[in-house]
């Protein structure tokens, strides 16, 4: 006996999901099957709802229901900043900070030789554009600290300072809070490196 | 800047299903704006479908899209055993094994005074129901190994019983590969307990 289909078209769904096998999708859909009616719904609404109401901002290239989006749009944002970063997450994650009132940037991706991921690949060429404007003083760029993050960051900044723009990098090293004895070597070297004077 | 509505709901939804914090939602949230849009509406069909096409065998209670299920209309199945298990999940994984012939009841839950799960709360009724046909000669009790499950296999072996049908329960001992090493006590002494001759 298989799984009624239902169920079983449930279950290859989950699986779709990163990081999901086989045995907690299992969980996942008979968990579904527990669930409040309006909750499955209001689920299913929200999936097709996420992929039919969110396009990428023609301007920054971030997830947005209007185009251009809610940072692009507003008047009171510092416009002679622009902070880059790989995915529309990292956004978010900046405007927590509650700090950075500049604009944005999405390259949705960054450089990889090795995946074959070319400057034509990335949100690059309307970044590019952005610069013509004269109104842009600084660039600050804030790919992942990984291997093709770095990468990208040495691309941008020797692509972009000729045009005498400020182009910056955030600061690498240690995390707020956390112990030297477990930072990996990298990071040390890096506020070392970075260390300022008090 | 919070994140758009239809992202927002959607992390809202993944962060219902079991397991998933909001970090996790997040990450699947973001990642099923990225899957393609035929992926994502078979999904919401699929949410969609679980809760609509799937009922409870009126028979067993196993999830089924007909009633009674494909196993109760299965007039090749022996019909003389009841092997009663928590949930249909479990019946799944005895299907499985491909040894077990018989018939199934699923009870949907266990006794737990802990939690105020009393006889009238799980699917028991139905079972005492199916006792009265005299065609049902054996009840195995395959509740899960926890007290619970252990509470509810002696509360039903009490019940069913002294109507001179023959009560058993699944066989606990080693798992098959592994090593006696890494056995708790529990396990062990269950498997002395119930050691056979060779």
């Amino acid at each position: 006996m298989q799984y009624p289909e239902p169920i079983a078209k449930l279950i290859d769904s989950y699986m779709k999901l990163p990081g999901i096998g086989q045995k907690t999708a299992t969980r996942l859909a008979f968990y579904t099957i527990d669930m409040k009616d309006e909750v499955v719904n209001d689920f299913a609404k929200a999936l097709l709802s996420a992929k039919r109401d969110l396009h990428f901002c023609s301007v920054c290239g971030n997830i947005t229901e209007e185009d251009p989006c809610e940072i692009c749009r507003d008047t009171t944002r510092d416009r002679s900043t622009i902070l880059v970063v790989e995915e529309p997450k990292d956004v978010m994650a900046m405007e927590k900070m509650r700090e950075y009132h500049g604009l944005y940037h999405v390259l949705h991706g960054v450089l990889s030789p090795m995946e074959g991921t070319g400057p034509e690949d990335i949100n690059l060429a309307t970044l590019i554009k952005r610069l013509h404007d004269d109104s842009v003083k600084e660039v600050i760029i804030a790919t992942n600290a990984t291997t093709e993050g770095e990468a990208t960051a040495m691309y941008l900044s020797r692509l972009i300072k000729p045009a005498g723009i400020k182009v910056t990098r955030l600061a690498h090293g240690l995390s707020v809070g956390s112990d030297i004895e477990y930072a990996d070597e990298v990071t040390l070297l890096k506020a070392v490196e970075g260390r300022r004077e008090l």
